[in-house]
């Protein structure tokens, strides 16, 4: 299961039924779950003094596409995905079955919550908290210096089931409150309330989240996501959200 | 002309005189055709069940530059020229002399004409539709669900001699139109008629193209383009363009 | 300290102490300077008729992280450290210690000074000239064709201390005067005046940079920011932005 071209360390820790494509290196500070799968051109446990001997531990059931870079140092749960070409430098510590996009960039030192999905080419700064099901849509960048370049760092809170839509900046320290929703090309230089939809540079409160219907036709609110969207999620979990909005029926699909 | 550190699998089908470099994969599902040149470090022919047994076509004379990616399940005419770290997804279809700029994410599922220019990190969302001659500039994204995460897409579509300028979002539905301007920056929630600049987050009707000037000193008409833009042409186009215009005289260089 | 899989011509001219890592690829017009790290899937000198012959010449004490693909015909000064996938093209003239981050486009046929720091994923547009000290922060684009597609090229000029933040665009042309800074998600279509501060699409005035204040409590100005700001600048530039402001104190930290 490991391509004969790749170029695994004796030390490295892999479990059962890895797969390992051609041309990747895997270095020696790193475990990997059972049941993975690394593509091909990949660079795995990149040595780093700042990794301060911390190995990088992804966890089963993981799978990173090709061409994608893992410093040591970081913490994966179980059921990570990957698209191609992801950086993740140290000091990342992620929940289970995060998913990462093609292109983006984990600038490390934060922390991830469960069920996490960051589309394409999206930028995690230093310090940053994201917590569960939460959704990073392609180009945004989470910022963490209020006066560039400077030794003053103020990371990004991101609550659980918060959305960020395309090319949106959220300014150091910005704290987006639980099933909130960013809007695309946003600037966020303020907290953003619960539930609550903003929008523009600077961004500015639209309404509460509730208030935009789903355009399929239903009328429908289409927030909060979880009661209709549930691609992706395990069942008990999409039963706890239909059970929350009493069992407002089945996925639009 | 295939690098012997090379994997080119027995399955893939390649025309004459095509040449692979140093370290790229080649998959089985992959017909390639002649005079191509393939960089090192590539991944082409992924395969995905997405793909759903449809083989990655590439026309003659294409050129894909080093640490690119392209599924199986796509096709492209003649001429197609990538820059580096390319991704394409499964689905695409497009026509002859394509140029695809570094970076650029090309997500699948869409429909592209001829002759069409991405430029740098441009990203490109799933059903999309985009006619000939279009060029697309860095960091644009086309996107394709009003409220993230859905199951609700709706494509962009981007006809004919459109330009789309530098870090554009254009939001789910859109309709560009023909020989229609973009601005750099914008945010473009609203159809765009035919020949008209729209600028601005949210982007708004400024002038007729036709407006706007050549920062060349000759106080001619910037747009159409192609009254004065030739660059990589086919002649038989350009003398078309030319006629359109009533041979507004050559190129400006 | 050349890895066994490297591919490294016998043309390239590499200095003392010189590190090639895992699969990396370096062409013959390379002049490669002593004490130098090149990481693994590297493309270094990739050929091309417009670097007419010129070489690739990397100083003393580079480090170029893994993935990344320089063109012939560049020159770098001592001291260059690069994140990872960075792509750089023919004809770019950088002074010494500058830093390119990860996934980073210059284009090439532009001039840098010396310690410049470019972050993640900045685009550098051809003709651009930058001076001393600037810092350009992520997703920004610096931008050359006035009425795009065309052949009028206009770069943008940078002057020495300037800071640009993130996501921001510089519309052709424009000059960003000496210390100023751009705010983050601005476009900026008209120059900015020496130490000003401006933000916003379209950019305006806001405040001159000195009344800005630091974050941490201190109460003192955020700009010049080399009053305070001082990591991994030689001593004796430190000592003389000291002097300049009267002995400030300590780096804040």
């Amino acid at each position: 299961m490991i391509h004969p071209t790749a170029l695994v360390s004796p030390a490295a820790q892999l479990g059962e039924r890895v797969t390992i494509g051609p041309f990747t290196v895997i270095h020696g500070d790193v475990q990997i779950g059972a049941d993975t799968t690394i593509g091909s051109h990949c660079e795995i446990g990149t040595p780093t003094p700042r990794a301060e001997g911390r190995p990088l531990v992804l966890g089963a059931h993981t799978t990173i596409r090709s061409h994608s870079i893992f410093y040591a140092g970081s913490t994966f749960g179980d059921g990570l995905v990957t698209g191609h070409r992801v950086t993740v430098r140290e000091g990342t510590r992620a929940g289970s079955h995060l998913q990462i996009g093609t292109l983006s960039d984990l600038q490390g030192t934060c922390t991830i919550g469960d069920y996490v999905r960051f589309h394409s080419n999206v930028h995690i700064g230093q310090l940053s908290t994201i917590g569960n099901y939460v959704w990073i849509f392609p180009y945004v960048v989470l910022t963490n210096d209020p006066h560039p370049p400077s030794n003053v760092m103020r990371g990004v809170t991101v609550h659980d089931y918060a959305a960020i839509a395309t090319m949106s900046v959220v300014l150091p320290g910005v704290v987006i409150g639980r099933g909130a929703l960013v809007g695309a090309h946003s600037s966020v230089g303020r907290d953003v309330a619960e539930d609550t939809v903003v929008a523009g540079a600077p961004a500015k409160p639209i309404c509460p989240t509730h208030e935009l219907r789903l355009k399929d036709g239903s009328g429908r609110p289409a927030y909060p996501w979880r009661r209709h969207f549930h691609r992706g999620y395990p069942d008990e979990v999409v039963q706890a959200w239909l059970a929350e909005f009493g069992g407002a029926g089945p996925e639009i699909t």
